[in-house]
């Protein structure tokens, strides 16, 4: 049968405005998973990814977990199988007077540099999950069917941690293991340039409260004999780095190696601007540890990070309290053979150690998991290079991943997958921060990317 | 003619129900100076101020500032001229979660130690104030007039810096200069014992914003290169004290000095416990300058607090943000002759010298007042200190202040008049705090107290 792929690129472009709008309606379900006053919208947001699934002919369910569902489906036939993962969930939206629009009254505008979706989600990872939808679409309606055999996995816990998911994934082992896992939450590596991530750092998250007086204080009254949680946090944290930006948590960096010398190459060969990086959001310093390159600081180095503070009066003017609590989210970028649980631990007790007498700490923890790497030998590393480098003209390059995408990971302990990182996300989305945004462009040509990849992999 | 004072103390005893009504109406007028939202209030408060004051006999006018109103009152004759201070302001009140009733519904609670008066305000500086004017009611009633003459000044802005004051007084000389003014703002030394301050220390007060990147970042995008203001902060603000204790901007120690040897033998003879006082909110070490006394750190020495943070996500869950701003309120105790002026801008040089590259500091100054001593050679303080002991049947000890209360320093300098602080305030009335309250003992004594100083200075 003759290649049907130009044709069903002609009709995803055809088809753009109603995949827009079925977009949308995804983009204004409020689900923050984060915000247990919006588990139902988690919930809503499922149902409606069923539904869709199930519209496609997948066989599709939502599958309750402890926390917010998990949405699996399968369908289509063939000797090779995939698994597509996405998350339906998204990050909190404050501060909303930040926001030029709604964050969950999605909107086309138009920018500088093309039309936009303006909407928490539009990017991460709404818009990029229902690339493979609207692709897989666009098959079943030219070819009658789809092209390969296909898992979708979708979940509603990504932004808060996936503590529902690695049991899951034990649970349900049989069905959700495939050849390969196709993951869409990552990035181009430029406007043009499209990018398999073959790196990913993991995370670590800690919320610390210090708590002192048994009240809040006046600072007149006991200013002085009193002790201050707020200066002991500042204390503490003030001394996560030292002045070469390395972080003082012992043993941080057991297990922190270099990249190979390939991929380095690899990546001084894509001729990264830092300055031009970190322009686009008001800085022009790397402020990371010092000797090392921006990419490294983004791909290869793990960091600490400040996340959230707050402790005693933070309203307008000014009031004299010596507050009784001060509280801190901090959360730790991991590298190579870093043990998030090995490292939580550590951080634990350097913060222990520095207690104060009449100072009581308290940790609640987050997210943990360790980074990983993909192994690019496999075969379907060069498949879908080669379609996404037929899509935009460009070579697809293999880059690090700055962000913690854990379910790569989890892929390979618990189902012995390799996962194929791909996405159209830019660096200027804002995802995470006020006015989030996709490119319409991206949305468009990561649909005709996934009809591309589905037929090599075909 | 016989001594009316067994005559007014009885009457003051009868006309307690009636006295706490009055109180009552004026803690319902929820008049938070520092909150702009709250102007309103503070307008009531003062009208229902002057129309007190006028129901008294006195010649009562409410004045307009460039912020919330002061009350002046004029009344009685004599030769001897007293000016009367209090402030019907209130501090803002969150945590609301953490009051146990609304803090503007005032009730008379039954505790273990006595009956009290709840609500934000009872004690500082609602309660205080009506003490004198329920005092100035009794001899009214009883003699048919004012055994002297009296001048009250009543401010609406205390609790945020005062911004009106001094200009108030030097548009007003003439009319608020008075022989002494008498200031009810403080406290008992105890449960048992009555004090007269005799020293103040003073307040300086800034907001630090540190910006960054100008959003909120994802930390996974940008974790590394990226400046991350909360790590700036925290690093300035940990430096703010060394270990033991001393506060590290240069030049802050300029102008400290130790106490006169008489009034520390005093302050020995008084047996601090600072083991008590601290157990009272839950500590048990003095946090202080290493080497001092608990009465030391709360009279004669200096601080640096930390009264709030915030930066980034501080709701439920986590959110992995590099934010963009990060905020600090901070202030200084002040004693000696501590310049305010010089130390703020001390302060803030210390600061932007810490300032790494891509990091902006901006900052918002607050209050800024010196600290005061009395001369206690004045005869009025022995005629003060005899009233109170008789009634309270202990001799009325000389205290230092750890609060600070401008106003004594700015009737020194502006209208060249000493000040007598007493007041009937107890260390557990949690001004400034949640579930404020005043003694009914405080206020009954209070009052009888003040009947008593005005018999005394007539």
């Amino acid at each position: 049968m003759s290649d049907p792929i130009p044709a069903i690129l002609d009709r995803i472009d055809d088809d753009q405005p109603r995949a827009l709008d079925r977009l949308m309606e995804l983009l204004r379900i409020p689900s923050i998973s984060t915000d247990p006053d919006h588990a139902d919208d988690c919930d809503t947001a499922a149902d409606w990814l069923v539904a869709e699934l199930t519209h496609l002919g997948f066989r599709a369910t939502k599958r309750d977990t402890p926390g917010h569902p998990m949405v699996v489906a399968h369908g289509g036939e063939g000797d090779r199988h995939v698994l597509f993962y996405g998350h339906y969930d998204v990050q909190p939206v404050d501060p909303l007077s930040e926001w030029n629009r709604k964050p969950f009254d999605p909107a086309i505008e138009s920018t500088q540099r093309g039309k936009v979706i303006r909407a928490r989600g539009a990017s991460d990872d709404k818009g990029q999950l229902m690339t493979f939808l609207e692709a897989c679409r666009a098959w079943k309606a030219e070819t009658g069917k789809l092209p390969l055999r296909i898992t979708v996995l979708f979940e509603g816990e990504e932004e808060s941690g996936s503590p529902s998911l690695v049991p899951f994934l034990c649970a349900n082992r049989e069905e959700l293991s495939a050849e390969i896992a196709l993951i869409c939450d990552t990035g181009l590596y430029d406007d043009k340039v499209p990018a398999i991530v073959t790196s990913l750092r993991g995370l670590l998250a800690e919320e610390v409260t210090i708590t002192g007086p048994d009240r809040d204080l006046h600072s007149g009254m006991y200013g002085g004999p009193a002790m201050n949680p707020a200066r002991v946090l500042t204390r503490i944290l003030g001394g996560l780095h030292d002045d070469a930006g390395r972080v003082q948590v012992p043993g941080f960096y057991d297990g922190v190696g270099e990249p190979p010398a390939e991929v380095a190459e690899g990546w001084t060969a894509l001729g990264f601007s830092t300055e031009a990086f970190l322009g686009e959001v008001g800085l022009s310093h790397a402020a990371g540890e010092r000797g090392r390159s921006g990419l490294e600081m983004l791909w290869s180095r793990p960091t600490a990070e400040i996340n959230g503070l707050t402790s005693g009066y933070t309203g307008r003017g000014f009031k004299t309290v010596l507050p009784s609590t001060a509280r801190a989210k901090v959360s730790f970028r991991l590298v190579g053979g870093q043990d998030p649980d090995r490292l939580r631990a550590a951080f634990r007790d350097w913060v222990i150690a520095q207690m104060p007498p009449d100072c009581h700490v308290t940790f609640d923890g987050h997210g943990g998991a360790a980074a990983s790497a993909m192994s690019t030998g496999d075969p379907v590393f060069s498949l879908v290079r080669r379609a996404l480098s037929e899509e935009w003209g460009r070579e697809a390059a293999f880059v690090g991943g700055a962000g913690s995408i854990p379910i790569a990971g989890y892929f390979q302990q618990e189902l012995g997958m390799e996962s194929v990182l791909t996405g159209f996300a830019r660096d200027d989305d804002q995802i995470h921060s006020p006015n989030e945004k996709y490119d319409v462009e991206s949305f468009r040509k990561g649909i005709r990317s996934w009809a591309r990849i589905l037929g090599a992999l075909a």
